[in-house]
């Protein structure tokens, strides 16, 4: 089934100890796409400017993306750069020039105003709510944010987390939602607050995934899935976005919406986090192929499972 | 199968934000025998001082741990303060008072020399080596340390890892050591000096153990033992060393050498590591039952489970 998503798409510039490029295709919703266009049809809404040529839009084309959304506006396209050198976990941003992404008013295209699967990127909550409020027919709502909204517009925020069925953020953004500096505490606080399940990214530990009681299936007892050993990563950036496509796709690839779907979910988004970082940019999310995704799903589940 | 501790045994005073305690019974080689009694007989190397009494070592005892080499000097025992008010994953030291542990010279009693499992707690390289080298029977060895070893004494913490079959680190000291920010390569540069498996631990994220090739099975591929979110961490002093007392402990029980037991070992290490956490200093390891260690297994165990 489709997923409707909505997010940034950028050009970056990107440094880290491999090495660094210039005006490469990225973007949340990007990454998202691609990396859930390995297991279902993904139609984006985004905005883009005139610098956005055939040559990129051909890169969506190619994985079956439904660019409709697509707006193209006056001016440029969103760029940010940011650097790795000290701390692969975290990005130094260099620049951010928002363009026109500053003006950014999701329109929803009447073909996909039957979308069963949303996913709302890391914009203004008030963005996020009024796309979530158009479509009439989702059957789940994946939702990002971040600290700048935590901090910014917490009551907007509020009225997102009341509309989102999985919130997936990161430890920091967890503790930081909550106020609180235990991870299991917050994420307890942070589902009081709205979604039936929160993801909780740890970067190269893997990511938790919290379940409200009852939610999804029974009891409320958290679920783990780790993150290959990488020894190269090259360019962090997206990994995010790749774990929350790779979550979200395979989640509407399955339609159920159990406990095991949504566990075996919180594995191929690793999966696909995991891709992301060997290459820069999208480049390597854009050459996989099932056999591989497969294959590393059966490593991560090897990497836990006792006999 | 006996396991040989040698470590400091100590008197700590400990601040979190649970609340504060003064002179209670703590010390590495403490921790790692009342986690690791758990599951088979263990014999302590350790120096106390006057201040020892009878009500500290009969705690040993109710575990069945053999004190036979529990030294008695003049003066006072090893005493250290620390607070986590700020970090939970990382004390700050208010004070070190070595007292009898700055003269420590490990002796190893007559009735100990059969061992075949031994632990080398987080002491001078040299006295590591000169342990090691003084047992005949010796099946596995795991072993310690920490970041001002790896920078004070590289050359004799060498010869350590060329005796150590098991070294237990975390992260940062596996990065140290390597001279890598990448901890899979950082992994595969300490297995190059030594060990045949190397265990990081990740703190509340779990522990990964690698594998030198074809080491205690076929291949190199590496597993991860997650940890249980808790709530509320109470005092995270001696977690590391109560997960060593789990890991050695349960291979130590089983006698075979295997990749499977090793895994199961690494889970059991996180499991006694939770424990730890849950009370000020040894009062959790004091009081549990085989019944709480094997259904705690069992959560860790369906954590990471898929079906």
């Amino acid at each position: 089934m489709s997923i409707l998503v909505v997010g940034s798409v950028a050009f970056d510039d990107v440094t880290s100890p491999s090495g660094s490029v210039k005006n490469i295709l990225g973007g949340a919703a990007t990454y998202f796409a691609l990396a859930a266009s390995y297991f279902t049809k993904v139609r984006v809404v985004a905005v883009v400017g005139e610098d956005f040529g055939p040559e990129q839009e051909q890169t969506l084309h190619r994985h079956g993306i439904d660019t409709r959304g697509l707006e193209r506006a006056k001016g440029k396209t969103f760029r940010w750069g940011g650097h790795y050198l000290d701390n692969l976990d975290q990005a130094k941003t260099d620049f951010t020039e928002l363009n026109v992404f500053e003006q950014f008013q999701p329109r929803i295209p009447p073909e996909y105003l039957d979308s069963q699967f949303l996913f709302l990127g890391n914009i203004h909550p008030n963005l996020q709510v009024a796309v979530r409020l158009e479509l009439d027919n989702v059957r789940l709502t994946g939702g990002d944010t971040m600290n700048y909204w935590i901090q910014r517009t917490p009551r907007e925020l509020a009225e997102t987390l009341r509309l989102v069925n999985v919130l997936l953020i990161n430890d920091s953004e967890a503790k930081m939602l909550a106020g609180d500096k235990s991870l299991p505490r917050a994420a307890r606080k942070v589902l009081a607050m709205g979604p039936q399940a929160l993801v909780i990214k740890h970067g190269e530990y893997g990511a938790t995934i919290f379940f409200r009681e009852g939610a999804f299936g029974i009891g409320s007892h958290p679920f783990r899935a780790p993150a290959l050993p990488i020894e190269e990563v090259k360019d962090p950036t997206g990994a995010g976005d790749s774990f929350a496509g790779g979550f979200i796709g395979y989640i509407a690839s399955q339609g159920q919406l159990t406990r095991e779907v949504l566990k075996r979910a919180l594995f191929y988004g690793g999966v696909m986090g995991s891709f992301a970082v060997e290459r820069f940019g999208t480049e390597r999310l854009q050459s996989l192929g099932h056999e591989e995704i497969e294959a590393r799903f059966k490593v991560f589940r090897e990497l836990t499972h006792l006999e």
